[in-house]
C-alpha cells in the first residue's frame, strides 16, 4: 500500500494526467481529491487513515461490500487460466455460465445476454439493437426513443442522448432526433391540490400524448430506470411501470428496463421490474452489481421473442454488428459468477429485505427535520432532499450546495454520502446490518442538525 | 476446469443465452463455436484438448501472452485491497499512478489520460471531447470527423459512425451527419501504371478536398488508425499522417490517432504515433494491449494543449459530463501497472523489434504462392489476401471464404487465425520467439496450398 508522504506526488499526477468523468475545466489540474485506498466490508479508508462507512457503495454497485477474497480469488483463477478469448470467433465456459445464470434470475423469456463492459454501453447496445430491429422488420422510421426528465442511462453519446438530466446536457451534443422527455414523473412536485392518482394519470397521459405527437410508427421504445436513480431517486408512483407497459403494448413500442441501480439486490431481488413493479420489459440493462463493482461488466438482455421475430427465416441475413473485444471477458465472468454464489449462499436478497424496513423507516424519520423537504427511497437505496425553508420548490435556488454541506459533516463523523446539489444520495453495500443503519442514520441526523446550523449562522 | 462431456450443456447455454459480438441472425441459436478454455504463453487449449498457436492474440491484445501469474496476482491484490472506488468524487493511486505511467509514453503533451472500458467508448470520448471543445470555443458548427473506407474504430453508435468497414453497417444506424469517409488508401488497389507517389498525392488531396467541400469551419477532427487493422492490415504509403497531419493544422482540424491496436507494442513502440509515423496528434485512444487484455481498460490521450484551451480562465464553467463507473477502475489500473512492469522488465519493445524483421520476410514470402494476391504488414501483425488466380481486385467475388479454408487448414496443423473475407490477419502475442514465427510461417504456407489444392479440385 502507498505510503502517505507518497500521495502529494500521486496528487500531482492525478491532476496533471488522470482526467476524471465530469471533470469541471475550471477547476481541472487543481483538484484536492479524497485517496481512497483501502476498504473492507462497508468501509473504506481513506490516505488520511480516516474510516468511513461507504453511503453510496462506491457508486451504487459494491453489493457483497469490499475485501471480498473469494471475488479476488475467482479472478486471479480464471486470469491465470484463460485471461481473454474473442467473443467474436469463439467461445469459453465462463460467459456461457455467466448467461445462463443471468438469464434463470431475469423475468419471462428475457434469456439473450449480450454482454458489455458496463451500463452504458448496455444502454448503446439495446438502443442499437432496437434500430437494427426496426430496420429489418421494415419499419426504418421507428426510431424515437421515449425517456424522461432527471433519468440518467449513461455516458456514450447515444446513452447520453437519452438521458433527461438536464444539468448534465449544457455543453456536449446529442442526438436530439432520436429522443423524447416526458415529465418529471416526481409527485412531491405535483401542483397543489392534485392527488397522487391524478399525478399518475396524468404521468401516463403523457407518455400516450407522446406517442400519439410523434406517431406511433415512429416511436421504438420507451426507457426508463425503475427508479430513477442519480436523477434523486425518484420513485414513481404506485402502478406507474405497469400502466405504461400497457400503453407501450398497445402502441407497438418496446419497454426497456434500466436496472443498472435497481438489479443486483439494492431493492430485494435480483431484478426489481417484475417482483417489485410487476413489469416484464422487452429488454433489460443492467452493470454495477452484477460484479459487485470488482471488474467491469455490463449486460444487454434481450427477450427471446425480440430475436425470433428476426432470426431464423426472419433474418435476411442479417448480422447484429455490434459487440466489444470485451463482451464476454471471462475474468469479469469469472468474478459476476463468483457474485452470483456469494449472494446464493449468504442469502443475500433476503437480508436486504430484511434489513429494508429499517432503512427506509429511519429515512422516514429524517423528515422530521426542518431543512429535509422530502425524503425517497426504496430497498436500500435512499435521498434527502433539502431547502431552507422546507420547501422542495425552491430548494435548489436556496442553496445548491447543501447536500455537500451535509456530507462534508457526515466525513466527519465516519460517513461518506453522495452530495447531489440539494440533495444527499446513500445506497450502501448490501451486507449492511441493521445496527450499522442506525450507525448511517444516526450520523445523518447530526449532520443534517449541523448544516441546518451553518445555514443558519449565514 | 470444465470436463469435455460437460460442454455439450454450456454449448446449449452459449447457444440459448449467450448472445457474441457480430451474432449472425440466421445462425443464432445453432452455432458450434470452439471453446477455448486454457491457455499458456502463445498457445490456447480447446474444448478437445487441441492446443493452437494463436495467430491473433485474442482479439490484437494479448501481448505479454497467457497464463501470466503477475498480472493475475497483482489484480487480485488489488480486488483486496480496494476493488472499487468512484471516480467521480474520489480517487485511487492505481489510476492516478498508470495515468502518470500512460503519459510518460505518449508522444508530445499528450499528458491528459480519459480512462473508458475499452476501445470503443475511448473514441466515444474523443469525439464527444472534441464536440465539447467546440461548444465551449464558441464553434458549436464544426463537428464533422473525416474517416475512412475500411476504418474501424469501435461500437459504439458514435464510433461506429465514424467507422468505414462498409459491410458492418447494412443494418445498424449511423448518425451519418456526423462524418465523412476518404476512399480506401490501400495502395494495391491503386489504377494500373500509377506510381506509389502519385497514389499518396491523391490520398492527401481526397483529405484535403474533403476540408474545403464540406468547409474546414465545419470540419472538427480526422481520425485514423496508423494502420487499418480490421480493414484488412491496410498500411499507408510511407509519409501519409505525417502530410495529413499538415493538412489538419492548415485548416485547424484536430488529428486523433486510433492506437487500439498499433499502441502497446504491436510496432514495437509504446505508440506508434511518432515512433513509426512521425506525428504528435492532438488525441491519442487505446485499449487491448494496454492491460495485455486481462481486464476491460481503454483510454482516450489528450493533449494540454487542448486542455488548456478550454479549461481555468478559458473554461467558462463548463463540466465534460462524460465518463463510467469503471473510468479508471482500479482493478484494470493495476493490471496495466503491472503489465508496463513486465514490457519494460523483460525487453518486450526491444524483443518486438528484433523479431519483427523475420516475421515480416516470412510474410513477404507467402506472395510466392500463386492465389495470394498481396501481403501486407508491420511490426507483428500481419494479413495475407488471396485471390484464385492472384489478383485482388476480384478476390472478394472470386472466393468469399478463403480466409475461412486456410484458416481451417492452419487449424489443423495447430495454427489459429483470423480470417475476413478473403483475407487472413495475424498478430500473435508479442513474447513469440523466432522459433515460433517460422513454426507459424511453416503451417501458413502449408494451409494456403491446402486450401489451392482444394479449390482447384472444385
Amino acid at each position: 500500500m502507498t505510503r502517505l508522504n507518497d500521495f502529494e506526488t500521486i496528487r500531482q499526477w492525478d491532476n496533471a494526467n488522470f482526467v476524471h468523468p465530469w471533470e469541471g475545466m475550471g477547476e481541472i489540474g487543481n483538484n484536492r481529491r479524497t485517496f481512497t485506498e483501502a476498504a473492507s466490508g462497508i468501509h473504506i479508508t481513506t490516505e488520511t487513515g480516516k474510516r468511513l462507512i461507504d453511503g453510496p457503495a462506491g457508486m451504487w454497485c459494491v453489493q457483497v461490500g469490499y475485501g471480498n477474497t473469494e471475488i479476488a480469488d475467482a479472478m486471479a483463477e480464471q486470469a491465470r487460466d484463460m485471461a481473454y478469448f474473442s467473443p467474436f470467433s469463439n467461445t469459453n465456459s465462463a460467459p456461457a455460465r455467466l448467461a445462463h445464470e443471468v438469464a434463470r434470475r431475469t423475468p419471462g423469456d428475457l434469456n439473450r445476454v449480450f454482454f458489455t463492459t458496463g451500463g452504458s454501453t448496455a444502454v448503446d447496445t439495446a438502443v442499437r439493437f432496437v434500430q437494427f430491429r426496426n430496420n429489418v422488420l421494415g419499419k426504418p422510421e421507428k426510431k424515437v426513443i421515449i425517456s424522461r426528465q432527471k433519468a440518467y442511462h449513461g455516458s456514450t453519446y447515444l446513452a447520453a442522448s437519452v438521458s433527461g438530466k438536464e444539468r448534465d446536457k449544457g455543453w456536449l451534443d446529442q442526438a436530439q432526433e432520436l429522443a423524447y422527455f416526458l415529465p418529471n414523473v416526481n409527485s412531491h412536485i405535483r401542483p397543489d391540490g392534485m392527488s397522487i392518482a391524478d399525478f399518475l394519470d396524468e404521468k401516463i397521459a403523457d407518455l400516450e400524448n407522446a406517442i400519439h405527437d410523434i406517431g406511433a410508427n415512429k416511436v421504438a421504445a420507451f426507457i426508463a430506470e425503475p427508479l430513477l436513480a442519480s436523477g434523486g431517486v425518484i420513485v414513481p408512483p404506485e402502478g406507474y411501470h405497469k400502466r405504461c407497459l400497457e400503453v407501450c403494448r398497445k402502441h407497438d413500442v418496446l419497454y426497456i428496463s434500466d436496472e443498472v441501480v435497481t438489479g443486483w439486490g439494492r431493492l430485494g431481488h435480483w431484478f426489481a421490474s417484475e417482483e417489485v413493479f410487476d413489469i416484464v420489459p422487452d429488454i433489460i440493462t443492467t452493470a454495477k452489481g452484477l460484479t459487485s463493482g470488482y471488474v467491469p461488466m455490463g449486460a444487454c438482455i434481450i427477450s427471446d421473442a425480440l430475436i425470433d421475430s428476426i432470426s431464423g427465416d426472419n433474418s435476411q441475413g442479417a448480422t447484429f454488428s455490434n459487440g466489444f473485444t470485451y463482451s464476454g471477458h471471462p475474468v469479469s465472468a469469472a468474478a459476476a459468477l463468483k457474485n452470483i454464489e456469494i449472494f446464493e449462499r449468504d442469502g443475500i436478497l433476503d437480508h436486504v429485505r430484511s434489513v429494508a424496513p429499517l432503512f427506509q423507516e429511519r429515512l422516514d424519520a429524517l423528515r422530521d427535520h426542518p431543512i429535509v423537504s422530502d425524503t425517497r427511497g426504496m430497498g436500500l437505496v435512499g435521498c434527502v432532499e433539502c431547502s431552507i425553508d422546507g420547501s422542495v420548490k425552491n430548494g435548489l435556488e436556496q442553496d445548491r450546495a447543501i447536500g455537500a454541506r451535509i456530507d462534508h459533516h457526515c466525513q466527519d463523523m465516519g460517513l461518506l454520502l453522495r452530495p447531489l446539489i440539494n440533495m444527499c444520495v446513500f445506497s450502501p453495500p448490501l451486507i449492511i446490518s441493521e445496527d450499522q443503519i442506525n450507525q448511517m442514520f444516526d450520523i445523518m441526523e447530526k449532520g443534517i442538525a449541523l448544516a441546518a446550523a451553518e445555514i443558519q449562522a449565514g
